[in-house]
């Protein structure tokens, strides 16, 4: 994934390439790549080759870096490191990182238009999802729900600001290989879910370099997290029901098996980076 | 068009009813439509109804609403004032305006990948020419080009942070509908240029309720214009070449004649607001 991510060029002329510059900056900065690699697994539990699906998956880490870059700045979350680094907007100032988050929407959808082999109206559906999971009821939805720190359900709001996206990584690439994405529907929810509990585990538990912010940087902004809520002890306990009912869902969308991606949920829960 | 506009909605069980609220705010604040005008004229010219491309039309002015919530973000132009009201941030505050824009964008996509009738492959073609024209190498890469000032010519500044978003209003539909855009190019970005420069003009000389903000604001913010590079005389000079050059592309292009476009062509040049 690092190569495929690596060779992507986006300003064709070079005119923009101080642009191109600020958006491959937080997009090669490292991370796990959670998102693409369930693209990838997904294609191979269809029996089709990783490699069919590489330019959806990659415009889903596309998406993801935006959302990142967004959420840092000082208007949201105010973060001048991000995995060890200075985030976009220290980097390159704030006008040019809203524009970096701005590009690297709109070259997501680019690459998948442009790239991704598929029957055009498998194509449609995909994007079409991809596009719901990313907008006013998806990630950016939730990221409102966040800012706007309105009365609302901890798993109502993390559901929508990381669940739909990791959940379409999924979903997508079914849709695009002309699937029904429903039976499905179950374990990618549940996944999401798994993530966000772990995820706020380690921002208490985990170190600078591992977590890709400071550790407590949730906490030091006040926000809700599953384990201000129900306590280190609670949402390890959840993070396990999570993990066992993530697991008997896809055992049911994939009664054949998907090894790969038992594996990757099974890394979901117990990674501790 | 505005009809369609106001019976649009996003949120879809109501949780996110209040970036919805900032959304609609903004697009709906008025405006020329100037751009969805531009897309049912050209499926008028090429014989198809206009209500068949509505969802296109409207969210190309959802996307043409976003770059205006981000350009008056306090990072870029810092405008209080948009067509006589507070700007999206100054009503609902930084990081909602952020997302409203950032939301808006996704939601275009949806739109046509949802409701926009079109053979799959075409709706393929015309959403990755509109993706291609608000990205890197377009609208977005456009405004990085105007607050990196770096020295680049002024009608390349233009032909991406303007002229790429007009010319698409045109060449989308012409995709959309199985038609080859290429002879239209010399039409489409011709047109992207006068409007600029009639722009510039009416930012010297026009009002604040027939500009939608302040008179002499792009002189404010110190930024090159058409007018501040060629004088008011020149610029006056280029928008009347600008338009013969326009006319005559449009007659190229559509041979039998295209008596809605040759109208908007005429606004675009004589409008006073």
């Amino acid at each position: 994934m690092e190569d495929c991510l690596a060779t992507l060029r986006f300003s064709d002329d070079g005119l923009t390439d101080g642009l191109e510059e600020a958006m491959r900056y937080s997009l090669l900065a490292g991370g796990k790549r959670v998102r693409p690699v369930l693209a990838l697994a997904t294609a191979r539990a269809l029996g089709r080759e990783a490699t069919e699906v590489l330019p959806i998956a990659a415009a889903i880490e596309l998406i993801h870096t935006y959302s990142l870059i967004h959420d840092d700045l000082p208007a949201m979350d105010d973060d001048d490191l991000r995995r060890g680094r200075p985030t976009c907007h220290k980097k390159f100032g704030e006008d040019v990182a809203i524009l970096a988050g701005d590009a690297l929407y709109a070259e997501a959808f680019r690459l998948v238009l442009t790239r991704q082999q598929a029957e055009p109206a498998h194509l449609r559906d995909a994007l079409a999802h991809l596009a719901g999971a990313t907008g006013v009821n998806g990630m950016v939805g939730g990221q409102w729900l966040d800012v706007a720190a309105r009365d609302v359900d901890l798993r109502e709001l993390h559901a929508l600001k990381t669940g739909r996206l990791i959940a379409a990584s999924i979903e997508s690439v079914l849709l695009l290989s002309g699937r029904d994405a429903e039976p499905w529907q179950p374990y990618c929810s549940e996944l999401g879910v798994l993530f966000q509990i772990v995820d706020d585990i380690l921002d208490v538990t985990g170190t600078d370099a591992a977590l890709g912010k400071h550790p407590g940087s949730d906490e030091r902004h006040g926000k809700r997290t599953y384990v201000s809520e129900f306590g280190l002890g609670g949402a390890r306990t959840m993070a396990r029901v999570s993990h066992g009912k993530a697991r008997a869902a896809l055992a049911a969308a994939a009664p054949d098996g998907a090894p790969e991606l038992s594996q990757i949920t099974d890394f979901i829960f117990t990674r501790s980076s």
